[in-house]
């Protein structure tokens, strides 16, 4: 089949939703996101692209720390308000119960069964967007999410993201560094 | 429930499974990859870190271009093996039918149903891995695959990655900028 042409647009498969937890002005606030990955194995790193106008970013620059928190898809409603409603005009520093691990500035939210702390390594300017790439400095999880030393991806039941709606994770379908050993061609 | 520490570690909640493109030496060469999101809207950009000992790693730095190409859940046999081997010890430039688009150096696989062509815009040392960023250049997709002139996630049928074992994407839970009309708190 020939393929078509789409354009350039900001398209990833699949993406993580998640909450991006910063102090700004002193007080803990949450934005929704969608743009983040592992950016490295050694040193642990994660990074996160984050519109340069908005509130969050704010504390970040205030502080250079950050958390990336993981809601379960039983917090859909909260987290979606996070993403509808900038601090800049709405106080969501009640929305989650807020705690603190090893940075004083890193906000992390209670509620969500995995939370990962951060200092920010560098911000690159791409645009429209900053992309913080952020120092894991400590990862929080709850035990009953927790399989082997790791968060469990079916334990945690967390939110998928693409265009503007948002998914659960399904079946396993294989494991990895193992599939590929039935493969013949060539 | 209390937290536990999980100590710092490369986690992600929710991954893509990806091939890499890149021509090495002249050759298609194609790696797996999971740590890769969107750096930016405008211009429209995507990251993914690269463990720099990489055969894929010289590829990028000798072009200055890279393909992300999205397998489907029917590819998982084929996109394992691309990263359970090495293209320095054996040549996959077969696994995929490979051509190309507007950049002549950066080989996309013809059986994934959505390929990203990138120009590299910046690379970030991060420690173990680079982190690229690229400039989305074109966007390549099966019509059986587009709604509305974006890759849709169920048509796709992409693979998730996590700890070693790959997902499919499971069913809608809510829509985004709209389930969190529903919060009350506060």
């Amino acid at each position: 089949m020939e393929k078509i042409l789409l354009g350039p647009m900001p398209y990833m498969s699949v993406m993580p939703t998640l909450l991006v937890g910063a102090n700004v002005k002193g007080k803990p606030n949450y934005m929704t996101a969608a743009w983040a990955t592992v950016a490295c194995m050694a040193p642990p790193m994660v990074c996160v692209a984050i519109n340069k106008m908005r509130y969050t970013a704010q504390g970040i620059e205030e502080n250079k720390t950050f958390s990336l928190n993981v809601p379960s898809v039983d917090q859909v409603v909260e987290t979606d308000h996070c993403g509808l409603v900038s601090g800049s005009v709405k106080d969501k520093s009640q929305v989650f119960t807020s705690f603190f691990g090893k940075l004083k500035t890193a906000p992390m939210a209670k509620e969500c069964p995995v939370n990962i702390e951060c200092t920010v390594f560098k911000s690159v300017d791409c645009g429209s967007h900053l992309l913080y790439i952020g120092k894991i400095v400590e990862i929080h999880a709850d035990p009953s999410c927790v399989t082997e030393g790791k968060p469990d991806i079916k334990k945690v039941n967390p939110i998928l993201y693409t265009h503007a709606a948002y998914f659960d994770v399904g079946n396993l379908v294989d494991m990895a560094f193992s599939a590929g050993k039935d493969y013949q061609k060539g």
